[in-house]
């Protein structure tokens, strides 16, 4: 394995970061969520699999570039179910993550397990399901991200007939959720074929995500090289579109030793940058994670107070109808108030429309008065838990630090 | 200089193949054009300057990207009017021709010489002919060779401002008529401003005549090299458009020794690239000028057997109007009648509507009949001088063997 080798404690540290903050989502914010409904006004409950949801990285390309060998480079063994070859291979979707016990999930199993994250998944159906397994390894770099091997692409008809799904909408799926793309070309096989050319459209929405990765690029010399690698990023250019250049990453990813000598210094740096942007994936996805959970608390906040303004609003007798419609119509005035009296900022307030589209269908007299005790808690969750949980992360510098040198071959 | 020296031998032979075609034209085949009124027919008298012109390339690039330096560097002396430096210097458009005696001929006269291909420039004004000279130089480069240094292209008002003339006409007019067109780009400005797009624009109709040079690239490491020229890619495959990849060569391009090393080799090898695409364009357009004459030999063949047979078939006496309209109605029938006596495909016959639109107001009997004499010195001239002045160019293969390696510094 080429890197994370020597850096068993950041692995730790996210698992201890991601339960931290499953834990305190649960005791602490989940309350209050639940005592104002929150979730029938933002955004539902956030399950376990929510949290335990490692960072993900989708291989994308032609067939026979090498995005099994990839995997297979990183995780340095093979999976089960692992099969490289130049002819067209890997004909399923394959999620490569880790168990201590080994072993191969069909798909209909998978998206049944609320511990995974692929529940959603069954809405492509039995043809996909067939065509989508669950390769389990214990090894070590899997604790940290998941890997999602891809059938490869192939040209004209083939494509279409072949597979009984969606292979777009799938690919789709797959990139919204995952952490990173990597898109693989191989020096010999440059052109662009409709069919890649319509998967790389289906990637552009999440283009943030995209690194490009030119493999096999050890067969020819400095000056083929750089002919082959112009060329791609000219066509790249046109298909994706984006002013910002896409990162190409050049070298050979597979276990075997460099054919040629002349480029290992840059093949090298390559790896190492390439391996560099994935190892930064479990804390920036940490990070995120943290991230989201602040604002969601924020929010929550905001809204227990509102909900809690329209219950004590209310006449205890008459009129409850007429009061909630002045209510809702002049619902810019109870947050003019609550901005005044808890003094926060009109900026973290939900969007006042939509509000009033959900109160329309509500009795505000079911509502729940204001509790301190539930507040307090969020409170002392963002002021306490949160900046522990901060600081357990090792920072950015640090983490590159202690990064490893890659190793290769 | 790099190239061209030990490759004596070619320059005069391009000089003598030119020589020739000019000699056969005005001796063999311009009779009979005269003859039989081609030149109102298809196209003009060729002038001298029309064999004489040399290739032309011409270079276009932002400010400070170094054009200057690599015309110097190939001349490997400086020419009259040179200006190199950080700001931008070159303020005119320099035709660098070669010349015994050397020195600079300002804008207007160079309009007004019959010997230089610069007539139709008159029509952009003062303006631009204040700003445009030849820089004569004994240069033994420049004798097969024309080289023509343009303003660099500056960003946002200065470019609109500082001008009189408008900079993009100027530019089409070179880059329809030059036979190479070198845009150069440095490692350290590579961003396409609005103006500098705006001059892509305008070259891209001659796109194959289009030759990228990405230069000062020894002052980084191969890595942000690889960096830069992926970028570059990026964004000329938008704004040039075209599926096939532009040639860029990737080097150094002045008199001065390599900064790093790491990427000799490669530059090297860009640079014999580059200077063979140049060193092809004498063979290329002599032989361009030698299937031009060719085809123009041909055309004005049947061309004589049209007008002629058009003479002939007019009565002498009577009904002469009415049998003109009928032999224009039914030119397709002179063709006919041609192609079968003279076994002359189809093809080689001028477009029907447009002879039909010209000999509308032309008197049939002023015609000459067919003259035999006049017909064999062109066959003559197609079947012995042509072969002869072909065989006197070098082979493609002799070429590039003669040609020596670049030296470099
Ligand atoms: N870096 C490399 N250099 C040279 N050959 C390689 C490299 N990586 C993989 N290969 C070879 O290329 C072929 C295809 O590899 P692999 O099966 O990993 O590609 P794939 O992209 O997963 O293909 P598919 O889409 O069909 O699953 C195999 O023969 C493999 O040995
Ligand atoms: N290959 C090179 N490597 C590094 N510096 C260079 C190179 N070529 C030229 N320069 C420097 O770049 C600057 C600009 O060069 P030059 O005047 O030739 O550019 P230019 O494109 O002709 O500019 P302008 O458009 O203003 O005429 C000068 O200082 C020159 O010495
Ligand atoms: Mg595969
Ligand atoms: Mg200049």
């Amino acid at each position: 394995m080429p890197f994370w080798k020597k850096d068993n404690s950041n692995k730790e540290v996210y698992t201890n970061v991601i339960q931290g903050l499953r834990q305190i989502y649960s005791q602490k914010l989940l309350p209050l969520e639940e005592a104002y409904r929150f979730h029938e006004f933002h955004s539902s409950q956030l399950e376990d699999s929510d949290f335990a949801a490692k960072p993900m990285v989708l291989l994308v390309g032609q067939y026979s570039v090498g995005k099994t060998s990839f995997i297979r480079y990183l995780l340095n063994e093979d999976f089960p179910g692992i099969r490289i070859g130049p002819e067209p291979t890997t004909d399923s979707f394959i999620a490569i993550m880790h168990n201590e016990h080994g072993g191969v999930v069909p798909g209909n199993a998978l998206v049944v397990d609320p511990t995974k994250p692929f529940r959603p998944l069954s809405k492509f159906g039995n043809a996909f399901l067939n065509r989508f397994v669950c390769s389990q390894v214990r090894n070590e770099l899997l604790e940290t991200i998941t890997f999602v091997d891809t059938p490869g692409i192939l040209a004209g008809e083939k494509q279409r007939v072949d597979r009984g799904y969606e292979f777009s909408q799938v690919l789709e799926w797959f990139a919204d959720r995952c952490d990173r793309i990597l898109l693989l070309f191989d020096v010999s096989s440059l052109d662009i074929s409709d069919e890649l050319k319509r998967a790389i459209e289906v990637l552009r929405r999440n283009d943030d995500k995209i690194r490009i990765v030119l493999n096999k690029a050890d067969s020819i010399d400095q000056q083929a090289l750089m002919r082959v690698y112009g060329a791609l990023m000219w066509s790249l250019g046109k298909v994706l579109g984006t002013p910002e250049v896409c990162r190409v990453y050049v070298g050979s990813f597979w276990s075997k030793p460099l054919q040629y000598d002349s480029n290992r210094r840059l093949f090298e740096l390559e790896a190492k940058d390439l391996f560099g942007d994935l190892e930064s994936l479990p804390r920036t996805a940490t990070l995120r994670k943290l991230n989201d959970l602040i604002k969601r608390a924020r929010l929550a906040r905001v809204h227990a107070f509102i909900m809690s303004e329209l219950k004590e609003s209310m006449p205890s007798v008459f009129g409850k109808d007429q009061k909630r419609r002045e209510l809702i119509n002049n619902l810019h005035l109870v947050y003019e108030k609550i901005e005044r009296q808890q003094n926060i900022p009109l900026g973290d307030f939900p969007k006042i429309e939509r509000m009033q589209e959900i109160l329309q269908n509500m009795d505000f007299t079911k509502f729940k008065p204001l509790d301190k005790k539930l507040l307090e808690r969020v409170d002392k969750m963002l002021a306490e838990d949160v900046p522990r949980l901060m600081s357990m992360l090792p920072r950015e510098e640090l983490a590159y630090m202690n990064s490893t040198q890659p190793e290769f071959g």
